[in-house]
C-alpha cells in the first residue's frame, strides 16, 4: 500500500470515529424514529471520499488535521442528507446496496431524517475551532444552496429536450463538482491558506468533481450492478440527460439520435434497450468522448496542483486524483 | 391602534420587506422550479410572529433592530422550511387558506424547496454582523434539532396509547415552544444582553410557545375554518394527542375515556364524530384545563418580563402576550 493510501485509510477511519461520537443516542427523549434512520443512512460502507478530501486539503496546506474533523463530519453529514432526499426524489430502491432510507422506512420518516442530517451537519460545523468559522459556514450554505438548485436542474432536464452540454455542465458543476469543491476550500480555511491557495485548491475541488460526475454517468452503463451497488443503466431508465446523451444529441448523427429519442421515450425501458443505447454510445463516440473530459478535468486538476507546489505536499491530493480515474464503482 | 401594536405593524413590514430583497429570483441559471415554490411558500399572509418577536426582543434590549433582521429572515424562513416539510408528512392539503406546496406542485418539488428554504435561512443568518454569529448560529441549529425530534415525537404519538402530560409537554417544548425561545433568545443575542437577561428572554420565549401551542389545541376545536384557515378538527382526524386529549385521558371518568377512544379508533372521522368529540373535551373538563393552562403560561411569561424591568423596555412582549391570550386564529 502506498504512502497516500495509508494516509486515506487513516483519515476514513478517524472520519468515521468522530462522526460515531457525535451522533445522539436514540432513546425515548431523543426518539429512535430519527435517530435510528440518521445512523442507518451514516452507516454502510460509503467511501467517505468527500470527508477525507477536507481532510487531505487541509494537510497539505500544512493545517491541523484534528481541527477539521467537525468540518469533515459536516460534509459527510450533509451530503448523507442530500443522499436521502434524492433517494426520495429519484424513487431510488438501493443505496450501497442496501434498501434507502425511505424503502427500509418510509417517505415521511426519510425526509424527517434527511432534515435532522443537515441540522446535525451544522451542529458539527459550528464545532470547529478557527477564526474561519463564519467564512466556513457561508461556504458550506452557499454549496448547499447551489447543491439543491442542481437538483432541481437535473429534474427539470428530464423532461426538456433541449439540454446542451453547457446546461449539463452547469448543473453537474451545482450537483457534483461543488460538494468537492466546497470540501477542498473547507480544508484550506481550516489550514488558513492564503487566497491564492484557497482560489487553487477550490479550483482543484471543482474540476475533481466534474471528473467525477462525468465519470459516474460512464460507470452506470459500463459497468454491472454487483460492482456499483445499484442498477446498471439506472440514468437511461430515467431518462437522465447524462454526458453521453447529450454528447450523442449534439455531435452523433441522425440515425443514431432518432435511435436514442426513440429508446428515452419509450414507456417501459427493458434491459435489452439499455444495452442498445450502450452501443449507441459505444458507436456514436460518446464513451471516448466522455473518457476524454475526464482525463481532460483531471489533468486540469493537476495543473492546479502544481501550482500550488512546492509550498504545499500535494502527494496525497495526487495520487486521489489517480484513484478516481481508476474506479469502478 | 396601541403603540406596540404599531411597533409589530413596522417591524412586519420591514422583515417582509428584507426577506423579499434576499429571495433569489428565478430564472433559468437559478430554476424556477427551485424558487417558485420557495417564493409561494413565503408569500401568502402569513403573521411574521416568530420574526417579529426576535426584533421585539432585541429592541426591548436596546439592540440594534435593523442588525437584527438578518436573524430574523432566517427565522421565518426556517419556520416556512418546517412548515413545507411538515404538510408533505401530514398530507395536509391548505396552510393559511391556499393549498400547501406539494398540493400546488408535488412531493418532490416541495421537498427540494424546503431544503432550498433551510439553506437560505442559514445564508441570511450568516449576513448577521455581531461578534455573538457562532452563537447565534449554534442557537438556531440546536433549535432546528429539537424541532426534528418534536416532529418525530409528534408522528410517534399518533400511533401510541400511553402518551402523558409529561410527554406532550416534552413534544410541544421541542416542536413549538423551542422555536419561539430561540427567537427571544438571538434578539437579545443580538442586543448583546448580559447571561441573565439572555437566559430570562429565553425563558419568556419558551412559556409563550407552550402558550401558543395549546392555544393552538384549543382553537383547532373550538373555531371554524373559516377563521383558522385550516380544517376544523384536524387534530381529531388525524388522532393527534393534543393536550385535550391526554387531559380526558388522564382526568376524565371511564365513559368518557372510553368513548373519546372508541371515536379515535374509528377508520374515518366524520364532522358529527368531531362535534362528539367536542362535546366530551368540554364536558371532561379538557377545554376549561387548557384554557387554564395558557394562562398560566402566560402568566409566567410576563413574569420573566417583570423580572428584566425596568432595565428593559417589554412594553411592546406584553402586548404580545395579550394578543396571543386574544387570538382567534
Amino acid at each position: 500500500m502506498s504512502l497516500p493510501e495509508t494516509k486515506f485509510s487513516l483519515f476514513k477511519a478517524r472520519v468515521n470515529e468522530y462522526i460515531e461520537a457525535i451522533l445522539p443516542p436514540h432513546t425515548a427523549a431523543a426518539p429512535r424514529s430519527l435517530y435510528e434512520p440518521i445512523r442507518y443512512a451514516m452507516e454502510g460502507n460509503g467511501k467517505r471520499l468527500r470527508p477525507v478530501l477536507l481532510l487531505l486539503a487541509c494537510d497539505a496546506l500544512k493545517g491541523p488535521v484534528e481541527e477539521a474533523l467537525p468540518a469533515a463530519a459536516a460534509v459527510e453529514l450533509m451530503h448523507n442528507f442530500t443522499l436521502v432526499h434524492d433517494d426520495i426524489m429519484d424513487h431510488d430502491a438501493t443505496r450501497r446496496g442496501r434498501p434507502t432510507v425511505h424503502c427500509k422506512w418510509d417517505n415521511e420518516t426519510a425526509l424527517l431524517a434527511g432534515d435532522g442530517l443537515l441540522a446535525l451537519a451544522y451542529r458539527s460545523l459550528l464545532n470547529t475551532r478557527s477564526p474561519n468559522l463564519p467564512r466556513l459556514a457561508q461556504v458550506f450554505t452557499n454549496g448547499i444552496i447551489e447543491l439543491c438548485e442542481g437538483q432541481a436542474l437535473d429534474r427539470d432536464f428530464e423532461r426538456r429536450e433541449d439540454v446542451t452540454m453547457p446546461h449539463y455542465l452547469g448543473m453537474i458543476m451545482r450537483k457534483t463538482a461543488r460538494l468537492l469543491s466546497l470540501c477542498t476550500e473547507m480544508g484550506a480555511l481550516v489550514a488558513a491558506a492564503n487566497e491564492t491557495q484557497v482560489k487553487l485548491v477550490r479550483q482543484f475541488g471543482e474540476h475533481l468533481g466534474l471528473a467525477f460526475q462525468i465519470q459516474d454517468d460512464l460507470l452506470d452503463i459500463t459497468v454491472s450492478q454487483d460492482i456499483l451497488g445499484k442498477d446498471f443503466g439506472s440514468d437511461v431508465k430515467r431518462r437522465k440527460r447524462t454526458f453521453l446523451f447529450i454528447h450523442v444529441m449534439t455531435h452523433g448523427g441522425v440515425r443514431d439520435r432518432d435511435s436514442l429519442k426513440t429508446f428515452f421515450q419509450k414507456s417501459a425501458i427493458a434491459k435489452a434497450d439499455i444495452l442498445a443505447v450502450q452501443q449507441i454510445f459505444y458507436a456514436a463516440g460518446a464513451i471516448a468522448a466522455a473518457e476524454v473530459a475526464v482525463s481532460d478535468h483531471l489533468q486540469k486538476a493537476r495543473h492546479c496542483l502544481a501550482q500550488l507546489e512546492p509550498a504545499i505536499d500535494a502527494a496525497a491530493l495526487r495520487e486521489l486524483v489517480e484513484m478516481i480515474l481508476k474506479r469502478k464503482a
